[in-house]
């Protein structure tokens, strides 16, 4: 098994920022409120689920960003506040309120963020109380920043954090996020949440586009089990004090880092995939384009016949390469090679002979597996991370709790 | 639960077929290969599966299909024949000219279909042996039927057939299938084959034309995982001893006849879904086309979620309502309303009280459920039946048998 939990002893934070979780009544115990303050109206851009059917908060998110005037962002789990209807909308209306009141500032300059059970009103006289006392004790130490991140986990078996320090030029920041994924409160279904941080400075523009850039190459490269929720989000908040990020070589080194950041953290919401027992990354090359790549990739992802073949450490590759087939991409078959874990196991078209049971064993030892499907010799290419499908992901998701 | 098996009592069989079922040695004990003999040339029309990647035997019936010439086909269950590249062509058309030699017609008179693992070689010094021995055995009778019915069979738990006498004017027929599906050797991937055999006379246009309507109405509405097979095929076959179905009323009753037989067959399949304690079926109306319907139907068939929360009979109608949010068909959630087995549990886009426990007893009880979703008053509609995730399900696809 390797290492799937954040490093947190190297956590850095931007300066700018204060960060408060705390239990407000919504989850018996745990965290169940975050929120993240900025000390100065800050830069912020939004990338949301493409689920027809959206939260309250993510309506509300997407008629204010990007923008540059964002006070706070509240964060509650234990609830999606989705499918709930007008009342839900003035729900969420009075978390941005009760945050915007304790801030200082008008609602409209905060975000909300909502995950958990889908049908549900919220209970506004737990989550109220909450935001106010998140406000008031919102501070901009590493422990803060974990509480917070805390707040927004459900039923993550492990917390989701990235930092790293940029230097572009001769000046220096930080970008730092935190997300959670695969869990679930009642059950229902995983939300991915996802806050980033960071004292370099963006327009709101600039903000916004490399936000979606990163989140291309990162958290639409993820799934557990291809189920789209209604919550989903990721917030990038850029502080006004830092070191504006300007021109274009400026704003490409700034993409990487931000692309880096997002990938390492959406890389930890498969590997804590309900019930997982393997994290899969599949790296599909050969097509005509990248994005031919991608659809072979998701669909090789969202076969629950490959997930279960990982989950029993079996070498069955006819599972990957018929679902290569029923992706509607083109290629041709006499030119597929496919690895796993390295191992060759399919070669030009024709099975090729190999050590089944090592293969296996390898399969069987390591969390992190690898497949490798080279459909051809095009230049598209393209990488998706998900987890296999196990005993528990069906106990947790079919456990009754209505 | 209601009655899933067929009974095979009313089987009813056509004038111009024999039939047989034997064991070659693919399956340990098993019958595993399959005759159906045409007493004279017939009309013969297939679908086969829209996977890139095809087994030889698909490669080969396309390029015979539709036709008039059929003398035979031949069915292997055991080994899918898929991805053995040149070899797996040259084994299909020896099973074919095995069959052909013993029929006294050309190997190009002779459908293949087979199913079972991928990527491994054919014995064939089983197969060949059980062909010779099968087209000696064929008959006519019921008990002959059922024996081929039987050599098709993978984990299938129950035996799928189906049959009708169709009256068109003065003149009668009957239209027999038999089908297979949610099966897995090896273990692999549910392979759907289905073949329907009648004594109405169709010309090969009319008999790939109504059988193509059929399938869409039918085996194109079904899923276990969405995994589509390799191998997937439905044969019709005519004989040309019966009465002609030649004018267009003539046509659109059989087509009436031959759809309902297909749906009867399709459905057998999800009820039998590997694992299955739960056959869904899903009814979405009031989009603006039926594909449209189909799309959503189609999405919320495929959702893990909603598979599991059926498994724990969990009215949990967030995850049914979020699925059709991603499936890309536009709908307003304000006119949407949600049925579970007949209890309304959202209307007009707002959450409606019903009682979950009385809900979640009927779940339980009940292997049969259904779903309701209206988006609209459009006057698109489809039905799709699906099965649902259970633990069993990922037990038996996570078994590690290389």
């Amino acid at each position: 098994m390797s290492s799937r939990e954040t490093d947190t002893p190297d956590l850095q934070l931007p300066s700018g920022f204060r960060f408060a979780g705390v239990h407000s009544g919504l989850k018996e115990t745990a965290n169940d409120v975050a929120m993240i303050v900025c000390d100065a109206p800050s830069t912020a851009a939004g990338v949301y689920t493409q689920n027809l059917v959206r939260a309250a908060s993510i309506d509300w998110n997407r008629q204010i960003t990007p923008c540059s005037v964002i006070r706070g962002v509240v964060i509650n789990s234990g609830n999606a506040n989705a499918c709930t209807g007008l009342q839900g909308k003035h729900d969420n209306r009075q978390m941005a309120s009760t945050a915007a009141e304790s801030l200082g500032c008008d609602a409209e300059q905060v975000l909300v963020l909502s995950t958990g059970v889908i049908g549900h009103r919220l209970a506004m006289d737990c989550v109220c109380p909450g935001i106010q006392r998140a406000v008031s004790q919102a501070g901009p130490e590493p422990q803060d920043f974990l509480a917070a991140a805390d707040g927004i986990m459900t039923t993550d078996r492990f917390r989701k954090t990235g930092s790293q320090t940029v230097s572009i030029g001769r000046s220096s920041g930080t970008i730092t996020g935190m997300a959670k994924g695969a869990g679930m409160i009642g059950p229902n279904m995983a939300t991915l949440l996802a806050v980033i941080v960071t004292d370099w400075y963006l327009s709101p523009q600039t903000a916004d586009q490399v936000l979606r850039n990163a989140v291309n190459a990162s958290f639409n490269c993820i799934s557990v089990e291809g189920h789209t929720s209604t919550n989903d989000a990721v917030v990038l908040l850029s502080s006004s004090s830092g070191t504006p990020v300007r021109e274009i070589d400026q704003v490409s080194q700034f993409q990487d880092a931000l692309t880096e950041t997002c990938i390492g953290l959406a890389r930890q919401i498969p590997s804590d995939g309900e019930g997982a027992s393997h994290a899969i990354e599949i790296r599909v090359r050969g097509t005509m384009t990248d994005s031919d790549a991608d659809l072979i990739a998701r669909t090789v992802a969202n076969s629950a016949l490959v997930k279960t073949a990982f989950t029993g450490a079996d070498p069955n590759w006819g599972r990957i390469v018929s679902a290569a087939g029923y992706s509607g991409i083109e290629f041709q078959l006499d030119k597929t090679s496919l690895k796993l874990n390295g191992h060759p196991v399919f070669e030009s078209g024709q099975p090729t002979p190999f050590n089944a049971i090592e293969v296996s064993k390898d399969l069987k030892l390591n969390f992190d597996s690898k497949i490798d499907l080279c459909v051809g010799s095009g230049p598209g290419q393209a990488t998706h991370w998900t987890s296999d499908l196990t005993v528990d992901y069906v106990r947790l998701n079919s456990e009754y709790t209505t």
